[in-house]
């Protein structure tokens, strides 16, 4: 057995079953051992970030990790900022870094980086293997390193001749180490300040956000009155009819000023205190308003379900039935019409979403009248771009579609933001993946003709205006769908939305509707 | 003035002129300076590798650095993998990197990353401003850094209040470092080697490959007899007719050695000595054969301009004629005829290259035979992927082509390669470049079929099938193209290669043919 093949062993001993990939020459002893055991699942993306960031939408709905197969620095490079996104989602995930021999590292040849360099800053658990004994224990510790909660970024480079020496090793299930405990010195205190009859918001995100840690808050908003609260972007909220429902804080510094000023108390709940996406001019950095109270329950490394149990009790809550989100009023859909806008296409998105639906929300701009129209309706998964950095959309949605074949998964898409990882229709394409794509075209960076304004420019000369335009040429969506093997239809009226998301909904495998407006 | 436009200034005035980029909210202060003072042309990409591989393509022709203005440390990883390529090039390039203002790093904004650490890898230089007033002198620095000989990766991160804050300063130019010294032992020992009758070749890249250097080593030829060889990839080799041609080492492991078998020196100009692109088992890593002398005539970072002169002068050959390349023999087109093959694409390349055509190589397995067929083509320049990290065809072609407008761009594509960076073909429509893009669809990563068998699998089973193949859809690149604003065509018979190609280069503007095979 060589070095390539206890490590396919170890990954799928340790319940890795998918690997994400796009591989390389020094890769091929670990692709010959994927392919003659056949053990872990291989979905090849023709660029890396689209790799990533499926391993990423995969995790988020399994709760354990993929497996990436990326070819050296450059490789993992290609995928980075989608790890990044993961790492700020505190998503498990193991990527493989194929490198050279370790011999031949020395002579730096053409593709010799310093790959732990490139791989650490996105990364919590880092290492190279050295010989092919080292690698089946490696792989196991990078399993359980990713497995920690609430879920890490693992990291393995493998040097092309630990891949094909030979071992007798195999690496077996290590158990992650356990979250931090939760003081119970903290949970007395939040009782304590949710007592005092202040204005006060549980700010939280992570596991959390679906059962039965939603349950455990809404019996807690049952008992005290407390509102819930998520960060802007979160990796997973399950919610929809039947779901304790929870608010969003929003993107815009000022609404998100506004939306906290009235708060007392902010409780945080696996996350830090609200902090604006940028910082401006003369505008906070922090979003609590002067004189609250920010009082922490538990981080994101400590059990925040246990600590929502803890409360619970302490509260005397156990039995209380927290308040659900029930069907909203059928839609209008006569309402629907006219020209196309942000309000529009929630509208239609929110009555034509099947049960069970994967929403995957790279919707930026266009997307910010979603979120509250679709409270109302059938369950459903909600996973959002996390870092901040864009290109995630499509690639989440080839993990959450290999993840849960039995799920509809449908993306709002922004159309510069789809242009970063277009590569991903093509794999949806080859896996027949269940996705419907509304895609945005809004042809510009709409968000940054708003933040040219919140740094005083209002109106723009043609440098900047040809910065923010994706126009000239307009890109035609339904011809790079089609390009890849993915069906497509354009819309450009409003009462054209129904039809148009129904066709692509009721088509069994990717289909993607271009929203012109 | 603000820190913002004292950059712009400063740049300008360094002789920085064009910007590749794409911007995100943190660079908004200096998209308003660059749209106010106009004094740099801005380049969109729709994703950062096409930006920093534009900027590599830019400076190979131009000799001196482009900008590239990239959005935090994940827009700089999404441009990473062409970053190393131009490292590995040794081309100049300047790289602005926006960051959180210094204040709002600590609150870990989703953005927020290591941007130190994120860009170090594949940086010569680096520098974070700390304030308005540190801007305008580091930039300064910044582009003598990228002008240090032969050229190199500077980055300099740019905190958002550092461009919004005002200063009285601005950079001027400042003159690189020169480049090391050559030691006039060093040309001794040359020249010594060269008189001993042993059979010898200077192994040579970078500036030396453009003109007076070429030149120069021609005379060296005439006088001793040597052979000029290059690396397997290289930053810009012009040739063709009237220019000294040289040959170049093969990239498969076996036909290097067989190639180098018979030297018994190997004089290293501008490099180090032939390594191999990867290790396999039981071949080795360097290249040369047992018991040749490896002679070092001047490294990367000397002057190998200066090396050539001395060796010139000492072999008293400064006034003889070095053989040029002459015309080929006219293409038989009647040859070109049948199954679309790497040998029929390489005649009818080299039967329809226009004089002074900038020939951008991304061909990978199917371009082996370009390089010899096309010796006694009319002059141009030949440019490279350089560091071994796929992706860099198009973007390249997009720089060369905002370089030298009066020049056609030709780029020899490999389709696996082309999917990394396919939004390069949207910035060639908007900049209405003057690029044919030979697109070669072998419809598989082929290099790593052959690489498989390397590692001694010979038949593949269906798992690496699925890894190497770029069908099950294929690609209908012409669709592609067009959804980008890219007139295209496709041709499936030899007999068709060259009227495709004629009728793509008579066209002004970007023009792909899919040549399918």
């Amino acid at each position: 057995m060589n070095g390539a093949e206890a490590l396919v062993r170890t990954l799928a001993e340790c319940g890795v079953d998918v690997c994400f990939t796009n591989p390389g020459t020094s890769e091929m002893h670990f692709v010959a051992a994927l392919d003659r055991l056949d053990k872990i699942y291989c979905v090849l993306a023709l660029q890396e970030n689209v790799a990533t960031g499926a391993a990423d939408g995969y995790a988020r709905m399994m709760g354990r990790p993929a497996a990436t197969l990326l070819h050296t620095g450059p490789g993992f490079g290609n995928g980075l900022a989608n790890v990044h996104n993961a790492k700020k989602a505190r998503v498990p995930m193991v990527n493989i870094v194929g490198e050279h021999a370790t011999y031949h590292i020395k002579h730096d040849a053409p593709l010799t980086s310093d790959i732990e360099a490139i791989v650490s800053p996105v990364s919590h658990w880092v290492k190279t293997s050295m010989t092919a004994d080292d690698v089946p224990i490696d792989a196991a510790r990078a399993v359980a390193a990713a497995g920690r909660w609430p879920g890490q970024i693992a990291t393995l480079i493998l040097p092309a001749d630990c891949a094909w020496n030979d071992t007798v090793y195999l690496g077996v299930p290590i158990l992650p180490d356990p979250p931090e405990k939760v003081d119970p010195a903290d949970v007395d205190a939040v009782v304590k300040a949710l007592k005092s009859g202040k204005k006060s918001v549980i700010f939280m995100t992570g596991e959390i956000l679906t059962e039965p840690g939603l349950t455990l808050a809404g019996k807690v908003r049952a008992a005290t009155g407390v509102d819930l609260m998520t960060p802007t972007s979160n990796r997973r909220i399950d919610r929809g009819v039947g779901r304790v429902p929870v608010m969003r804080l929003p993107y815009v510094v000022d609404l998100a000023l506004e939306t906290l000023q009235d708060y007392e108390q902010i409780i945080l709940l696996g996350t830090t205190q609200p902090v604006s996406f940028f910082a401006y001019p003369n505008k906070p950095s922090l979003m609590a308003p002067e004189g609250c109270d920010i009082i922490n329950l538990a981080g994101p490394e400590q059990n925040t379900l246990m600590a929502l149990e803890l409360l619970v009790d302490a509260l005397d809550a156990a039995e209380l039935t927290p308040e659900v989100a029930t069907r909203a009023d059928p839609i209008d859909f006569d309402a629907i019409q006219g020209e196309i806008t942000p309000d529009t296409i929630a509208a239609a998105l929110a009555a034509v979403m099947p049960e069970d639906a994967i929403i995957v929300d790279e919707s930026i701009t266009t997307g910010r009248a979603f979120f509250p129209q679709t409270v109302g309706a059938p369950p459903h998964s909600w996973l959002q771009i996390t870092g901040g950095a864009i290109g995630d959309g499509l690639p989440l949605a080839v993990g959450a579609g290999i993840a849960c074949i039995d799920r509809k998964v449908i993306v709002l898409q922004a159309d510069g933001s789809a242009m970063y990882t277009n590569q991903a229709l093509w794999t949806m394409a080859r896996e027949e993946l269940d996705v419907t794509i509304l895609l945005f075209s809004n042809r510009c960076y709409r968000i940054l003709e708003g933040e040219m304004k919140n740094v005083g420019v209002e109106e723009p000369g043609q440098v900047a205006k040809d910065l923010f335009s994706l126009s000239d040429p307009d890109i035609d969506w339904c011809l790079m769908a089609n390009s890849m093997g993915v069906n497509a239809a354009k819309v450009t009226t409003a009462e054209g939305l129904v039809p148009a998301m129904e066709t692509a909904l009721e088509f069994e495998g990717p289909f993607l509707v271009e929203i012109e407006f």
